[in-house]
C-alpha cells in the first residue's frame, strides 16, 4: 500500500522559522530542520467567503485546506453566538465589548472547531485512526467526532487524570490510555507512536485543527458586516486557538477584505504563564516552566507547543501577551455569570481578566471594538467552583410568604 | 400604580378546556374557572416568518407574544443545528432521522427557548422581579437569562436539591430557597407569593415559555426547505415543550404554510408516565402518580400540570404518547453519543428510546423524516453515569508503543 500522503493530492507544510516547505507527513507535523510545529501552505489564490452557505466550513471553504466539505462529518459546530456585553462595559467603561461564546459548540468548547477540519482531514485521507493527548475538552470534542465519523479514537491521559473528568470522552467509547511520565514528553511521543501505528494525532498544535480555529475569525469577520474588530482578547495554552485566529485575519488582509488586523492579546494565567514570561521579558523563545499552578487548568500548559510561533507573530502584528492572576480570573468568571448570563470556564474568563489588565495600560477609543474570546462552558470545571460559597434560604411551604415578607 | 397588566397593551389568555378568554395576568395564568393552565390567545392575523433575520424571535416575531425584540436580552439561544443521525439510521434501518441538537444553546438545554420569550415579555411590562421552581435546567436558565437582563431572579428548590445540582445556577446569583414540602404543591405556591411580592414565576407551562418552544418548530420547518417532517419525538415532562412544538406547527398550518402537521410522539419514562399512562387507558385526564422513580429526572414529574393539555392536543392531531424504560433510555443515550457523537443527558435520550418502541408498532415510509428533540447536555446530568463502566489502559511513556504493538 502506498503511503497515505503519497496518495493525496501534494500539499505542503511550512516551517515559519526556517521558511521552509515539507510535503504534507500528517503523522508528524514537525520541522525536520529546527523541530518547530508546522504549518499549512497555501499556494496563491484569489479567495472569497462564500456567504450563501450554512456550515460554516464550506462558507470558509477557499481558507481551508480541503477540496470540499463532507456533511455527514458534522455535529453542528460554528456559528456560535457574538453577544455585547452591555453590563460589563457600562460599569468598567468600556468601549463597545462582545463576546464570542465557544462554550454552545456540540461539545462546548472551542477545540471542536479545530477538530471539525482535522476529522474531514483524515477522512478524506483514508485514514482510520484518530488520537489526542489531553485530558479535558479536547479529548471530549476528538471522542465525538471520531465516533460520529465511525473511526477509531484513541486518548492519551495524564496518570492521574479523574474518573469525573474522563466521563465526558468515556461516553464515546474512545479508547483511553492512562500513560505514567512527564505529560510534555507524552505530546511528542504520541507521534512516533502514531506513526508507526497508522494514528493520526490531531493534537492542540495541529496544522489542520488550527486552520480549523480560523473559522472563528472569519465569523466574527461576518458579524461586523466585514470589518474587523479592532482588538482580539484570547486566552492561551498550548497557542493553537490564537495562532488560528491570528492567520484568519492574515488571510483576509492578503485577500484584500480588510485593511488592518484586529490588535491580538493573548492571555495566560499568571500561574502558568510561559509565553507571557518570554513576552514581557523580550525573548524570542518560550522557556519551559516547571509546573503550572493555577485554577485555569485548561490553560495550564507548562511546555506549550506553538509558544514561540505566537510570540513571533504576535511581535510581527503588534500585539499582546499578558496573564492574570487566579484572583482576578475567578472574579471576571462571576462577572460574566452575574452580569451577561455566561457560565464559562475560569480558563475562558481569562479572556475578561485579561482585559480589565489591558485597559489599565491601554486607552481604548469611544468607537474600539472589543471581542473576547471564551472558549469552554463552566459545566466542564466544575471543581472550579467547589469553594464557592453562595447564601441559601431554608424554609417550608407554609412559611414561605413569611420568608419573602421579611427579606424581600 | 396602575397595575401592570392594566399598562399593557390589551392581551388575553384562552383556556382550551373551558374555550374562554380572560385577559392577562402573568402572574397568575390559570383558568379561574377549571385551573387548568392558560394559553397565549392570538387574534386572527396574516403571519410570516421574516427569513432575512438571524435572531430566532425577530424571524418569527408575528408568532409570538412580543411587539418587538430586545436584543439586548438575548444570550444567543436558538439556531441549533439539525443533525442527520446517519449511524443510527443504518444501524437500525430508519427512514431520514435527524437530531435537533437543543443541548447547543446559552445555557446547554431548550429551556432557554422558553425563559427568552417570558424574559422579553416580563421586561416589556416592566416587571423586575422573576423566578422559577426548578432543581435543574430550567433554574440554570432563568438565572442566567435574568443576570443577562439585570432583574432579580428567586428559584425555589427541593428540600433536598444538592449543593453540585445548584453550582450552575449560583453562579448568577440569584436567590435561592431552599422549601420544605410537597414539590407539586410549591409549583402552586409560587403564583400566590409571586402575586403579592410581584414576581413573575416563570414556570414549566407558563404561557409565554410554551410560545417560545414554537420557535424551535419554525427552525425544523425552515431546514426542511418550508416542509414539516413527518414524525416530531420529544421527551415529556410537564408538557410545556410538547405543547409549544405542536402549536408551531399548528400555527403554520393556520397560515396555509403547510398541509399536514407531523405526528407528534412525546415520550415519558415508565418509571413516572402519568400522561402516557393515561393515553394508553384511553383517559382524558391525567391521574397524579405518588412518585417518579427513573434515571431521567429531567422528565420525572408526577404530576405534570400542562399534562391534560398534551392529552388533548395529542389526541386532536393523532399523536402519541409512549414510555420507555430506564434500560432502554440508557441505551439510547450511549448510542447516541457512540454512534453519533452526542451527549445528551438521559431524559432527552428517552426520545430515542421512545422512536424504538414506536418503530415496533409503526411502518415507517422509506421517506418518512423523523426528528428527536435532544432537550439537554449530558454534562447538566453526570451523575447518571455514575455507574457507567469503561475499559481504561495503563502504562508508562517507554511502555506505550509496546502496549500498542500487543493490543492495537
Amino acid at each position: 500500500m502506498k503511503p497515505l500522503r503519497e496518495r493525496a493530492k501534494m500539499e505542503y507544510l511550512e516551517c515559519l522559522f526556517c521558511q521552509k516547505k515539507f510535503p504534507l507527513n500528517i503523522f508528524n507535523p514537525f520541522c525536520p530542520d529546527c523541530g518547530a510545529p508546522l504549518l499549512y501552505f497555501y499556494p496563491p489564490q484569489n479567495k472569497e467567503l462564500y456567504l450563501d452557505k450554512e456550515n460554516p466550513l464550506e462558507r470558509a471553504l477557499d481558507f481551508l485546506p480541503l477540496n470540499k466539505v463532507n456533511l455527514n462529518l458534522t455535529l453542528g459546530e460554528g456559528n456560535t453566538p457574538l453577544i455585547k456585553l452591555s453590563g460589563i462595559m457600562n460599569q468598567f467603561n468600556f468601549p463597545s465589548l462582545y463576546a464570542k461564546n465557544e462554550t454552545t459548540n456540540p461539545t462546548y468548547s472551542f477545540k471542536d472547531r479545530g477538530t471539525a477540519v482535522a476529522l474531514q482531514k483524515a477522512v478524506s485521507l483514508g485514514i482510520k485512526n484518530i488520537g489526542t493527548v489531553s485530558t479535558g475538552n479536547m479529548a471530549a470534542s476528538t471522542s465525538a467526532f471520531g465516533a460520529k465519523a465511525g473511526l477509531k479514537t484513541m486518548i492519551l491521559l495524564k496518570e492521574d487524570t479523574s474518573r469525573e473528568k474522563l466521563l465526558s470522552s468515556a461516553i464515546h467509547s474512545p479508547t483511553l490510555i492512562k500513560v505514567k511520565g512527564d505529560y510534555g514528553k507524552l505530546f511528542y511521543k504520541s507521534f512516533s507512536v502514531g506513526k508507526s501505528h497508522r494514528i493520526y494525532f490531531m493534537n492542540s498544535v495541529d496544522p489542520f485543527r488550527i486552520e480549523g480555529y480560523k473559522i472563528t475569525g472569519f465569523e466574527i469577520f461576518l458579524h461586523f458586516n466585514q470589518k474587523a474588530p479592532d482588538y482580539i482578547v484570547v486566552p492561551v495554552s498550548s497557542g493553537g486557538h490564537l495562532i488560528g485566529l491570528m492567520r484568519a485575519f492574515l488571510d483576509l488582509k492578503k485577500q484584500g477584505l480588510i485593511q488592518k488586523t484586529p490588535t491580538f492579546v493573548g492571555v495566560q494565567a499568571k500561574g502558568c504563564s510561559p509565553i507571557a514570561q518570554a513576552f514581557s521579558s523580550g525573548y524570542s523563545r518560550v522557556k519551559r516552566i516547571q509546573k503550572g499552578r493555577t485554577i485555569a487548568h485548561g490553560i495550564s500548559n507548562p511546555d506549550p507547543p506553538g509558544g514561540n510561533i505566537v510570540l513571533q507573530m504576535i511581535k510581527e502584528n503588534n500585539g499582546f501577551i499578558i496573564d492574570s492572576t487566579d484572583k482576578q480570573i475567578s472574579s471576571a468568571q462571576k462577572s460574566l455569570a452575574q452580569k451577561e448570563g455566561i457560565f464559562c470556564q475560569a480558563s475562558s474568563a481569562a479572556a475578561l481578566a485579561g482585559l480589565y489588565k489591558l485597559s489599565s495600560k491601554t486607552q481604548f477609543k469611544p468607537e474600539d471594538r472589543i471581542v473576547l474570546i471564551l472558549t469552554g462552558s463552566g459545566l466542564k470545571a466544575m471543581e472550579e467552583l467547589s469553594s464557592m460559597t453562595f447564601p441559601l434560604h431554608k424554609t417550608s411551604l407554609p412559611q414561605l410568604e413569611s420568608l419573602l415578607n421579611h427579606h424581600f
